[in-house]
């Protein structure tokens, strides 16, 4: 191990498995020391979660010729684990995904991949969650480990603020067919839920999520509109949820 | 059922059989019809998780005179399902909690209790999440009730924004030792992770989490200032987690 070298940690939320992580991996690997923690299952759609009420259990695993770490618990679980225990030394950048499908808009807030980015930006690590706008675990990833590179590249060669965290989504297009790099905001949109109700042999209702985003935003600066016009979106992410322009409208609750 | 009463939708993250949640069903069914749906076990710490590759389940249950649905998922697939497919009307307000614990700072991301009050939001119902600074499942909630209780009378009172999402936290206090409401920020703060190492009786290694939560804040315009000053905490949360601040620090990018 040349300690010189930039640490790397690999995370995601697809699982351990998945085709995007080996991608990342690959790309990772160029540029120093890489170690995965990632989780034993696919957790999508597990937004913020951590386990407190239960144990997490890690395995030693060998992927792409790294050290690996397969954990029983969610996204953000990986990252905590990771750098407070099973890590020697603080990693110099922290890497999620590459996820199968977007991340952008409101999705950020459902998304383990986004969360364990934003995990480790809360730990003082730059971090970045990568997605590619395809969900079959066939996708090509040609373009994503372009951008990714090109990304992780000026983030290790910057003195970039370390609770940095960035957002980014990839068109699902061949390299040459890509506008660039955007950086944006959070487009404003939401997900129309329905629920799709079945009956199980034993006569019991049970139901599958589905549901269709809905863009509620206009604005040219936004990652949607990024996306749409072919673009890489970048947005950088906090964790503060504050919403100041809605501070002063309550003020009257104080006199009750 | 007399549609002219407002229909509060009462959720949690500490799963139906919480004393959190009973104590916040007596206060709602003071101001309308109340319907409950809930975690049918624990969910704390599931943050903004839903469930996308499994279904839900639903049973019917009645508590405290209520219709009360027990769902098998998360605190936002609650939120989801009963907007979408359980209610025959849009709730006029969604009261989440009374949660055991503090959700104040950054627990708000970690929280399945606001987690379930943001996604409320997001469906264009004014929510917000209740929690009380006591973990026990022996706390005593008449202050958070009569503190719940003077909140929701303005909520329904006014002609408050459809998006308003708040996060409410109350000392454990005597209802006479608290010195009233502040609106407040989010503070900056974190946790800093232990984990506690074990070996199973398979000589296995297992994890579980602990560890401190660190301010990083001297604001006294914020939530923890509040709180420890005795005052009962009013976040307003949203959901664009976008950092404004950097978006031009890391203009240049865009040029990669």
């Amino acid at each position: 191990m040349n300690s010189t070298k930039p640490l790397i940690l690999v995370v995601n939320d697809d699982g351990i498995n998945a085709p995007g992580i080996i991608a990342l991996i690959t790309v990772a690997k160029e540029f120093g020391e890489v170690v995965v923690v990632a989780p034993d299952k696919p957790q999508s759609g597990m937004g913020h979660a951590i386990t407190l009420d239960s144990t997490l259990h890690i395995k030693t695993v060998n992927i792409e010729g790294v050290t690996a770490y397969s954990c029983s618990g969610t996204p953000v679980d990986c990252v905590k684990i990771a750098v407070n225990k099973l890590l020697d030394r603080k990693p110099d950048l922290i890497v999620s995904g590459i996820n199968h499908g977007s991340n952008s808009s409101i999705n950020v807030i459902y998304s383990g991949t986004m969360s364990a980015a934003l995990e480790g930006s809360l730990e003082g690590i730059p971090s970045v969650g990568f997605s590619l706008l395809n969900h079959s675990v066939e996708a090509d990833f040609t373009s994503a480990k372009h951008y990714a590179k090109k990304i992780i590249t000026q983030l290790l060669n910057n003195n970039y603020a370390k609770h940095l965290c960035l957002n980014v989504n990839i068109p699902n297009l061949s390299t040459e067919l890509i506008a660039g790099i955007k950086i944006c905001r959070q487009a404003k949109g939401n997900w129309e839920e329905n629920y799709d109700e079945r009956t199980d042999p034993m006569g019991r209702k049970y139901y599958w999520l589905t549901g269709k985003f809905v863009l509620e935003d206009n604005g040219t600066d936004t990652d949607e509109w990024a996306l749409a016009n072919n673009y890489v979106s970048v947005v950088p992410v906090q964790p503060d949820v504050t919403n100041y322009t809605l501070i002063n409208d309550i003020k009257n609750l104080e006199n009750e």
